[in-house]
């Protein structure tokens, strides 16, 4: 029994995510096949390459995770498969692994070229179902990766947002990802911090005084600063939308800073 | 093999669900996990728990059923499991099963303490992940309720919303919920009304006159009252969205009364 | 085991479809539940008929696919269920499986009258969990269709959209579906296309000359049309939204006639 998740920008109100899961059960029928998001804004590969880089850490070994966020679709994108230390991935070959392989090695990879492990007809517009995932189906039966096409060493990735170091030592970070909640995800990482609870943010014209452990730690309609679940810094209005009261969209820059002398802690 | 429900507010389109999902299958690769909603309004609290007691009366016996809208993450409130007679709640404690526990006695309760049934490194904003979810997965393989931490033999709960009942007759029920479709789940209960056909409900000024069987009583276009699939009493708009077009929210009230002599049967 | 699919108007915010899986798998725990959509608008008979359609060719044989979106609930409309070649539908017998039927010989088809395989009791509200789901649950762990109720010969069905012939040789087609990336998917499938490359597609006073392959071959912001990936002809907007864009709905005409001399190749 092996689990195969799914991340794509098909959204839910069509076929397309039921139609990979008849899929790949019509080849494997003991896969457990879990949604990681369907959600993902219409061909955004790098709000995609986010989210399952902030995901499959918490599956177990062996996991196959399929991610298809594909505006080049029946172009000359390459079909990959890889395989990870922790896991293997299924994928256009587009940069949309570039955050997962920043924390992972690549210890093998293919381009998909064997036919035999495709749907019999590919169309040109939906390797999701005609590609994708047979390829993750076959590999959930025990089919070896290198059956499946040629081998790889190298894959497109695209650069990560990194936070820019100062010569003053402020930090300028960046927004990663904007979640559900309005929460604002950075590119900073708890482990990046020198500056601990002394620290000052300024994001659009407001200022935050100080890491707290939670949103909990103040008032409701406050702003807070705290490591967050995936290891990253992250911004959040208490019982709000930070995102939407700050105007904030992915990208935007946030100051990092010591405190001045006289600064009071928030 | 056991079935675990999940109802969040974490919504689909980041990747918490299939990350808590991950984490259960993780520690017990048997369980089927049933999504009974993730689109709880963000830390709405009575909303869940209204979604919660309408569904796990449908579950086969022993199901668990974990519920995570949690404002209060990382605070001191506590992490909960109970064993009812017809299944486990795993949840903040934080008012979260108040309607669950109007209908069901509470046979064993416990305070999550137990650190080796958490991951080994807990976050303080995701207890999703952390807690609720290797504790569902725990129970599931059949780990007892009472190794998960301290007995409890009180949870925090809130005052249902009930029907008030005035000295002339008439009742004055609540908007409990609104569903997708628009329709009002009233607070009343079909086995609470004496009234019967005679009954009328006056709501934003509208008046509807007797109970019907279902939508389709009325022609397109017109307001209807029934007892609903959960036992309770709904107003709908036949083919169309009554608290849009009423412009009724959560908590409004209706009234209920007899049909005056003449008033005509609607 | 067996695979049993969904598709209804429930939408994911209220905790029918979950009820609807808990049924399911009270009477049979093997059943690997598949969801199509939830997401059809709500009582949207016809959106329900080209989301089932265009889904069941891609599961395992004798998949069972239910189907519920239900305006007449309650009401005298039957509810049926019936074997094709191909796999078992269960559904309210209001037209929804109207496109289905047109691929699709029905073998065998019940009125679901057998009160033995529904819920002891029966909401006159919600027959997705009250007959529908244990229908279901009880065809998949083996109870023949006859025994669930009386047979028909005959089942409701509505006419299917279908591209117009004009005396001239041009074909007007009709806009079938329109999915989550606003792609028009229309009532003209590639076979029916003598045209090939030499034709002109008029949409919304917008010319689309010569079909491509996918929308990759074309440069962003520019219309293209193509055989989709099930078969029939669409039209999408590269990195765009189609029918926002060119303000089309269900229904809307397209003209597809041959080039004229002289008209450019797009």
């Amino acid at each position: 029994m092996r689990l195969v998740t799914l991340t794509t920008d098909f959204g839910l109100t069509d076929s397309y995510v039921g139609v990979m899961k008849g899929v790949i059960l019509g080849i494997d029928p003991t896969v457990t096949i879990v949604d990681i998001s369907h959600d993902i804004a219409p061909q955004d590969v790098q709000e995609a390459a986010y989210v399952i880089y902030a995901a499959y850490p918490y599956f177990p070994p062996d996991t196959i995770h399929v991610v298809v966020v594909d505006p080049g679709v029946g172009s000359r994108r390459r079909a990959i498969a890889l395989r990870a230390a922790q896991a293997y991935f299924v994928a256009p070959d587009n940069g949309v692994l570039s955050y997962v392989l920043a924390r992972e090695e690549m210890e093998e990879a293919v381009d998909l070229t064997n036919s035999r492990y495709h749907r019999p007809t590919v169309s040109h517009t939906f390797h999701g179902r005609d590609i994708f995932a047979p390829v993750a189906a076959h590999l959930a039966r025990g089919v070896p990766l290198t059956e499946m096409g040629e081998p790889l060493t190298e894959i497109a990735t695209f650069p990560l947002p990194q936070p820019q170091m100062l010569p003053n030592g402020e930090v300028i970070g960046h927004v990663l990802h904007i979640d559900r909640f309005g929460n604002l995800i950075l590119d900073v990482r708890g482990e990046d911090l020198a500056l601990d609870d002394g620290i000052v943010l300024e994001v659009a014209g407001r200022r935050i005084q100080g890491l707290r452990r939670t949103f909990a730690d103040v008032p409701a309609g406050a702003l807070v600063a705290y490591i967050g679940s995936t290891g990253h810094l992250e911004i959040a209005l208490r019982e709000g939308n930070a995102a939407q009261s700050l105007d904030i969209k992915r990208g935007d820059k946030i100051l990092l800073r010591e405190a001045k002398k006289g600064e009071g802690k928030g």
